[in-house]
């Protein structure tokens, strides 16, 4: 059997119950970053808890041959990841490649941002329209390329009203912070001549789940400058507000009230 | 302080390792599942899992005059609520009128169903549009009404190539199952003319989280009288598949070859 086990949002400690049950069950113990980060916390301190050792995984050994999945066949094998498991395609694809190999999978579910968000910043859930990642800036031809993606994204989901989760770049050990998030939004929409898009509401939250997470809310051109501090950063662009929203961002995110009066519904 | 405690998806041993140390210690502990159920448990089994005593509260007790919030002024209070907290309006009301008393919040993540539903089903996580949920008919001066709200969403997000997560409705102990729900979609349908949305791909998600989880992809019409067995349920409408999602409908929810052609991208 191959367990995905979902680490959950932050650090060692927001593993559920059962996760924690099956990690110090299972007869072998692996663990793949890459695809999700957990910034709150290291292999030591995740191998303390957990009482195990655990073998951490390079993606060839993921998304190659994957010797060590043979052991799952008559064996019990937890793959611990960050987050919510199989939100990643790649989690994916190894969980139908064991099937195809004639192996029993099961996923035990993590806390996750995506659905951490509406929690911390007051937004509501189903007010959302579908998320967008927020690339860093490539050269093609020595032509600096940055994507308009993200852009399209919100503005469609503005349109309908909606609010956009935006998730920002993670390449190797290089994190996107807010503040180039914004900047390459605010040089998109100035490209298109968008230029009131940069006064449009937004909400940076940086170090989701852990005791020193920063929320904070203005308008974009505010977030381009605005101190968060170390990764992870995601960045939220609201459409309209309910009543009880807009009062939510005042209280949990210090909105400024005079850039909420236009928002609301 | 007042701790929002997440018990994650399905039973009491889905709540997080730091959920569980916070219960733990807190100095008192209460719980409501009025605004979202955990299945796959008792407040019997909670109290033995936990080792504390658990007073459950009613909506008045958290939607009136709450006394028993006096106590997380100068003590530290812990509510349990299913899934992650803060999805529902009523827990973000709270917490709001808890900063307005002066009293410092906490929110403790737990797994949660929109987070769960592409693990389970394969669909990717960025290709769902905003969700809906579909409510048993009302009847308005003798006629009945059927809500054409989830009908729209559905159509909404297929236009753009979204994945549609659809909630089904929730009464007292009444539960909404995907049979009705397929069906009250397909009436609204027929009712604009669009005959042909009855055909469309569907996938029913009963009891997720549980070792009994059942997971069918079927048209609309075929999940209309496929047995899912008890509540909690769920479904998805998705839009066009990729290679990836096309063949993980298929592996993990059985959908058939010949309905599946249609739908790549």
């Amino acid at each position: 059997m191959l367990f995905f086990v979902g680490l959950g949002l932050y650090d060692e400690r927001d593993i559920s119950v059962k996760g924690l049950e099956i990690v110090r069950c299972a007869d072998a113990v692996y663990a793949e970053f890459y695809t999700s980060r957990l910034m709150g916390t290291s292999i030591e301190r995740l191998e303390q808890l957990y009482g195990r050792e655990i073998r951490m995984l390079s993606r060839s050994e993921i998304e190659g041959e994957p010797e060590w999945l043979e052991h799952a066949r008559d064996r019990n094998v937890a793959l611990l990841v960050g987050g919510d498991p199989m939100i990643s395609t790649t989690h994916l694809d190894l969980r139908l490649r064991a099937i195809e190999m004639g192996i029993d999978t099961r996923v035990i579910h993590g806390s996750n941002i995506a659905s951490a968000v509406p929690g911390i910043t007051g937004l509501q859930n189903y007010r959302f329209g579908r998320s967008a990642t927020v690339p860093f800036p490539h050269i093609v031809r020595g032509k600096r390329i940055v994507s308009s993606t993200p852009y399209n994204a919100v503005k469609d989901n503005l349109r309908r009203d909606l609010h956009t989760l935006l998730y920002l770049d993670i390449q190797d050990e290089r994190f996107m912070c807010i503040n180039e998030a914004a900047a390459l939004l605010i040089e998109v929409a100035n490209g298109s001549g968008d230029e009131d898009f940069a006064s449009n509401l937004a909400v940076g939250i940086a170090r989701a789940g852990s005791e020193d997470m920063c929320v904070r809310a203005g308008t974009l051109l505010e977030l381009k400058t605005y101190s968060f501090g170390p990764p992870l950063h995601v960045m939220v662009i609201p459409g309209r507000l309910h009543f009880m929203e807009a009062k939510a961002l005042r209280m949990l995110a210090g909105a400024p009230e005079e850039l909420l009066s236009g928002y609301e519904l």
